[in-house]
């Protein structure tokens, strides 16, 4: 299946001509992001929070200590949500009215699944460190049983998603054109700067092969 | 009162040492961001949006169509949750479990309250352009009767909220700092590029000075 079916769940109603529902499109955006909004319920009061995740296929991993009261939080109700966010760019039109901004962001629903087995686990933790940050997992010391058994894994199996992009020039009401104010796009970069040895670093170590890649580019 | 109240809702319990519940860090996260996370839910499932927002003494402002679903569901529930997320780097161990990132973030828990006078829904508009891009409000046209009629704005009083900051260097276990692995911080960084004139500017017109002012720092 190449699209997440369209349903009331996860159908886009405002702005629908941005809204997409190609798997290909919502993994890229997926991929694109170092930082979700997880979002779950206590008590019928909704919460969200920032995590680090990893994606394998259509199941999303999140991870954090065995406590976590978002994770215990998660696994109590069907689904949670989770949310991803690029944001490319401020859209300025001659009017407020019709400001917007360029950006690419998934929306996904699924219910989240304790992972139980150290396998499993250790996939997911691989999975969101590559994600954060590609090439660091060979570079590090993996966990070990303690560190393993201190982990929370949530795995959140996509079952809904729908992506929503903006690009492009402002819109502006056809009299407005005529108006004395500067309009366009004013684009939103975001990358890796510098990277700042640890002060314990031993024997003055060079910065490793993802690091440097990292800086390379504007994830 | 210079604090939120620590309670059951906004009681930081998993790194509570990078908790602060100083209204003033709180405000300046809000008014450092351009896109906040919103939280809302729909027949029991949490729901999660970016959007943009403008704060104004101790309530954030929302806004979108009249018939947004978004607000419309925010409105159903007792309380809505936002967050504001900076990520500021990212914070490589020599362990994989000690990754981490440096970050400041705002969890806010408020009712939505249906913003109905055009003179609060003005000020809530200027509050959220001003946010985005400052000094843009003045630049360009104002809302008129017809706009402000089709733009639903919610006002979210903050009743509880709390930040959590995390800075510096990687903490690694005390046989680890043998490892040959580089550690450090990556700085994550993000502000304004070059902006794109609209292909239908009149005149020529130079960029505004919000602009100028934007593409002067980063935000």
């Amino acid at each position: 299946m190449s699209h997440f079916e369209k349903t009331t769940l996860n159908k886009v109603i405002r702005g629908a001509k941005r809204a997409t529902y190609d798997k290909k499109t919502v993994f890229e955006i997926l991929d694109a992001g170092i930082i979700c909004h997880l979002s779950y319920e206590i008590n019928g009061t909704p919460f969200v929070i920032p995590t680090a995740y990893g994606r394998v296929e259509d199941t999303i991993y999140v991870h954090g200590s065995m406590k976590s009261r978002s994770l215990i939080s998660s696994l109590e109700i069907p689904k949670v949500c989770i949310c991803v966010t690029l944001l490319d760019g401020l859209v300025l039109a001659r009017s407020a009215f019709h400001h917007s901004a360029n950006y690419r962001s998934v929306m996904v629903f699924g219910g989240a699944r304790h992972v139980e087995s150290d396998e499993e686990k250790n996939q997911a933790l691989y999975a969101i460190t590559e994600n954060v940050l590609q090439g660091r997992w060979d570079e590090v010391r993996e966990p070990n049983q303690k560190e393993l058994d201190a982990t929370k894994v949530l795995a959140i199996k996509i079952e809904s998603a729908s992506a929503k992009i903006r690009t492009g020039a402002p819109v502006d009401e056809t009299e407005d054109y005529e108006l004395d104010v500067w309009a366009g796009e004013l684009p939103f970069k975001s990358g890796f700067d510098t990277p700042i040895s640890d002060e314990k670093l031993k024997n003055q170590l060079e910065v490793s092969p993802s690091v440097r890649l990292a800086c390379s580019y504007l994830k």
